[in-house]
């Protein structure tokens, strides 16, 4: 087997052995999808499964500012599962493991009567700027990448009488694409913030924010980037495309804060890289989360979208 | 959250944030138990459960000769388990862990249809002296940690007539102590040749060893360290102490080589330490395992124990 950068050791002894780069510290996330609470084979192949549940993982590294190395996966089989399509669910997680150099460097397979798959990531991030959830100062610009909504609305359209299969929206909600090399680009130019990755919607995320930083947001309505698809199944379905954009989970944009001049400076980074990246809102002193809407009055926001259990 | 060795970030940020000590490399590995293929509620406590799952991995690691750092813990609830069954399931993870400095630094709670335990366990071991599968030299002393068969016979008895509840044997399979410290001073003293644990039992992870360094290895019958219970459990049963000792697994010794000069000192090192170690026989040229009984009869050895789905 091939070993990418950082890793040492493969599968085949019994663990994994890496190293990290000068300068940096090792970060690690762990996320188990299971199959009727995270994913639905009536809709989604093994691949776009491999390839969400690597997504789920990456993301968790590029909120920290991180590179990831290496994945340890495991999974749970329960004998209905073909060796075709474990192939398939493999191919999916390399698809997306290998735009990033990110060996899959072990794991465990085990046989239980519930499909599940399990990876853990292995990363590593600037000693002296990780992107953390806690970095928050009153008066930072809050960022983020993208545009939302599309995930949410993209399920919604497969469990709807409109389920178009393939379509834009689908492909958001099988094959999101972690930030990266945004993230990284990020901690070389600035000083970082707070810093987080949509994985539970918009509002949730800023709750989070606002709860490890001890302070406040604001946010202006009318700057959200609602993504165009989200607007179309908003329409379809007779839904709100501002819920979809507050409330979708699994988006995996960046979610970040940095003082203003930083935050122009970095809009425009991230831009000519071709990723959009849009200023919605304030970070304040005090507690909560509030948004201003187009009548130019604030109210109190919740967090929304997924629960976790 | 009180943080341990290495660990730079602990539980409430997107991954967890750890460092290396100087000289040594990283080493992770990801294990998962589901209910009914691993474990039995029916004579297990939770404690026992969470317990059991950090040994699984915590072994792993000393198989490296490796000092875990911290712990990535994912749980797969169905809604039956109460809050405090999950209290008592962390406890037993933390038992353990604490023993060796180990954090459980983050983790991950989904919903599901059946229950399992995934851990990922993050460690580092020498740069220059890893513990390999791949090690072994023709020549080498074979040497094993404690005394094995207790495990399977454990269960056996709980399976039978004989069912008894807390027993020795109960003990050895519910709560198995990895070999950490052991690895670690084997590894300051000696240039390491292989090194693995007995996961699978010790047939199979003999086989192990063989296929990974190409080389055979001959074990002394006379010479292996058959656990007192296992001969217990075995004349209760009717079967033979001498195929528990091959075949339990999930024993977590350390079975390793060194050259003769090396091992008689490593045995006295490690019995210093108050652990039982054996030379159990010797790495030869050619390739497979074989057993010379007490009739001085050599004969092929195959692996059994714990067969992985």
């Amino acid at each position: 087997m091939k070993l990418g950068r950082g890793v040492l050791i493969g599968i085949g002894d019994d663990a994994t052995a890496f190293s990290l780069s000068r300068g940096t510290v090792g970060v690690a996330t762990i996320d188990t999808l299971v199959e009727g609470t995270h994913f639905d084979r009536s809709y989604m192949t093994y691949a776009d499964i491999g390839w969400k549940a690597m997504a789920a993982n990456l993301s968790d590294i590029a909120a920290m500012a991180g590179r990831p190395l290496l994945a340890l996966v495991s999974l749970t089989l329960t004998g209905r599962q073909t060796v075709r399509a474990i192939d398939e669910l493999y191919h999916g997680m390399r698809a997306l493991a290998d735009r990033y150099g990110v060996t899959i460097a072990g794991g465990d397979i085990v046989k239980g009567r519930e499909f599940s798959i399990t990876i853990a990531v292995i990363g590593e991030c600037s000693r002296n700027n990780p992107g953390m959830r806690s970095g928050v100062k009153a008066g930072d610009a809050v960022l983020v990448t993208g545009e939302l909504g599309a995930s949410q609305a993209g399920l919604d359209i497969l469990n709807s009488k409109f389920r178009i299969q393939n379509s834009e929206l689908a492909r958001k909600h099988f094959r999101p694409v972690p930030r990266i090399g945004e993230g990284l680009a990020l901690a070389r130019k600035f000083k970082l913030h707070g810093m987080i990755d949509i994985s539970d919607g918009l509002s949730a995320e800023l709750c989070h924010l606002c709860q490890e930083s001890k302070c406040g947001i604001v946010i202006d309505q009318g700057a959200l980037p609602i993504a165009d698809a989200a607007i179309t199944a908003a329409r379809l379905l007779r839904k709100d495309p501002l819920e979809y954009c507050l409330a979708s989970g699994e988006e995996y944009e960046l979610l970040f804060t940095l003082p203003l001049n930083d935050a122009v400076r970095a809009k425009a980074l991230l831009e000519n890289m071709g990723t959009h990246c849009t200023i919605i809102g304030q970070a304040v002193k005090g507690r909560g989360l509030r948004i201003i809407g187009q009548d130019g009055k604030g109210r109190r926001l919740s967090p929304r979208g997924f629960r976790h259990f």
